[in-house]
């Protein structure tokens, strides 16, 4: 036994992560039960990778066996041709980004966790329910974390007002993971003008971007005064299935300044130390998914997963069944029926209609009584869920 | 300007990693005089992926881009294809390790800079020179460090002998970066016995281990009592050409326990906060790396990095320059001739020989006065650089 003693962080950590647990309850069930399960539950990818992508991998990958062309370590922050063809995705959106206000990073979870470890110790302001890594890794880092709560009344989209003011590092997605819901313009800015006027650092996961509609920001960039206080985090995960791939970036512009520092030079700082860059194979794909053909077949899938929430969302309607989300995003959050807490769903989901889902309580105390369901699923799995529910007295 | 500080720990680094230093170096003298350089100073590979990765790799994006086949989010922890080829790496070297003690990773840079996040502010035992992201990672993470001198008489092979006896989290690097020197069984067992006796935590380094001839471990797992007291960082960059791809992995034994935590647990839960896992491509290259054509075809590879490294060798030894390394190791490492400093001796290196290597004062206050050489490098460009050593004024 060695006597270096573990971070005490960990104890004020949940056991499991949250997706770890989903998936042990499901693998017991099968082994139980036998036979198979729809899974609505982890928000994985469910279409393979497009066949634009596939080509660039395979070009990218026989470079790489030959001498002439051989790429050893990528260069820091990344390799300019994916940069400046991020860029180019904002600048479409009419959103001006430099090449060299971007890195590269090998996934939104290693991104939005670890970007706090580049300030002193905080206090961290984070929308709840949400992605559990923001709280998780704050926990890790030893910051203070204080939640403002979504809920029915504000439709999960909870604002800034009256929230004590004073400088914090916020988390904020938007379209929001789990609950689907969006900020408009209006509310995005409220919290924009809230980090500019408290000094806070607002970092908002645009992971969701691409399914985001018209008329709703796929970037905080969008909004006046944003680049004088946000870092941005994308990623190729869901909307172009690199869920198995690796790949995402972070925007941090030049006027972002904390004192005397830049924040970008101490993210590089930071990644020079703990990162290595992600491989050229993986930046080729990423580079391919945003090319004009890249987009189009990259939408194809981001389009059957948003049907498909909208068909759960049809289905919640028709029933009477509270819910937000599906519109803008892949995932619908219900109010779970029959006041069953988020477990309680879960289990009777589960051994009821052989459909995994994500209890609503996983992503914070806010959360408790919800339930999220991802339409990242093919056609006919989403369509046999919703037979399923149907038949289902879970819904009556 | 936002108000959350940064962290203070940033203050105390050096402003640039050193490979970026010598890197921007590099870039402004072909700026200024153009044609071309011999790159032996980062450590960056010299030859193409082999075919068996190659193959593998296409393979692999195929499926990936098949609907039956595709795969999404990685296991935590790898997939068990490559955590069984792994095992039986070990197990060729009559090493036993569980695949369930092994952790896949992107790199032994990530992967050593984050596991000391795992415990709780600690001290930190470092010898001097080595790769400077242990260091650097101690610092950002707010832990105190203790330097282990190496120096000409204990050849860069220090001994834990004379340090203060209290709790450490170790870090050891054998065969060495930079100094190209490897402990023999008896050299490390001291250190392993060092941490058995005072509670300490040995993370051993082993990204070299390719390297490492007959009689010399390649694995601190082959010292008893290394169960208790070690966990162990193994790279594909340096042995099969994946400093492109990003793959390593970590051995972390059931019987290392801190208090009443099994390490592996914390170092799992660390992973599943704030990192996502490897692309199935990368996973199923390294895998083909260890097949035994894998082994043959990047055996090829690594025996003329070595045989390079010996060249060199052959032109100090007979130049009457103090050296070590060269012989299990890529490295080289020199005494800088004429009292010259380490950036001394790298600028008359740049310009009068037009020779990238790397200082050694930038591995650490041991390494002053001393300098890198790698062998990374065709071997035609490694004839053609000693070549140049022999014209040059440098070594009379």
């Amino acid at each position: 036994m060695i006597k270096v003693p573990a971070a005490r962080e960990f104890s004020a950590l949940e056991k499991n992560y949250l997706f770890t647990e989903v998936r042990r309850k499901t693998q017991k069930f099968l082994t139980e039960n036998g036979g198979e399960v729809i899974n609505l539950g982890i928000g994985d990818v469910a279409f393979p990778l497009p066949p634009v992508v596939v080509e660039a991998m395979v070009k990218a990958t026989l470079e790489m066996g030959d001498n002439a062309r051989f790429k050893g370590y990528p260069p820091e922050g990344g390799y300019p041709f994916l940069k400046e063809a991020i860029a180019g995705r904002y600048l479409k959106r009419g959103v001006k980004i430099d090449a060299d206000e971007i890195f590269i990073g090998d996934g939104a979870k290693s991104d939005t966790s670890s970007f706090p470890d580049i300030f002193g110790r905080a206090d961290v302001l984070i929308t709840d329910p949400v992605y559990p890594v923001y709280a998780d890794s704050s926990v890790l880092r030893g910051n203070r974390v204080t939640f403002v709560r979504g809920n029915k009344q504000n439709r999960f989209l909870p604002s800034p007002r009256g929230v004590e003011k004073k400088p914090y590092l916020i988390f904020l997605c938007s379209p929001n993971n789990p609950s689907g819901a969006a900020y408009g313009h209006d509310g995005l800015k409220e919290w924009v003008d809230f980090a500019l006027e408290t000094g806070s650092a607002l970092l908002f996961d645009a992971a969701y971007s691409a399914f985001a509609g018209v008329g709703v920001p796929s970037s905080v960039f969008e909004i006046d005064g944003a680049r004088e206080c946000c870092a941005e985090f994308g990623s190729f995960s869901k909307s172009a299935g690199f869920t198995g791939l690796r790949c995402s970036w972070t925007v941090v512009p030049k006027e972002l300044k904390c004192r005397k520092s830049q924040v970008s030079a101490l993210w590089k700082r930071r990644q020079s130390v703990k990162f290595n860059g992600v491989s050229y194979v993986i930046q080729r794909a990423a580079e391919a998914a945003l090319s004009e053909r890249g987009i189009t077949e990259c939408g194809h899938a981001v389009e059957i997963y948003k049907k498909n929430a909208a068909a759960f969302t049809a289905f919640f309607k028709a029933r009477g069944i509270w819910h937000t989300g599906g519109e803008l995003s892949p995932y619908v959050w219900i109010e779970c029926p029959k006041n069953l807490s988020s477990v309680e769903f879960f289990n009777g989901l589960l051994s009821g209609c052989r459909v995994v889902g994500t209890p609503g309580s996983g992503f914070g105390k806010a959360g408790e009584g919800f339930f999220r369901f991802s339409g990242f699923a093919t056609e006919n799995a989403a369509a046999e869920a919703v037979r399923r529910f149907e038949r289902s007295d879970l819904f009556r």
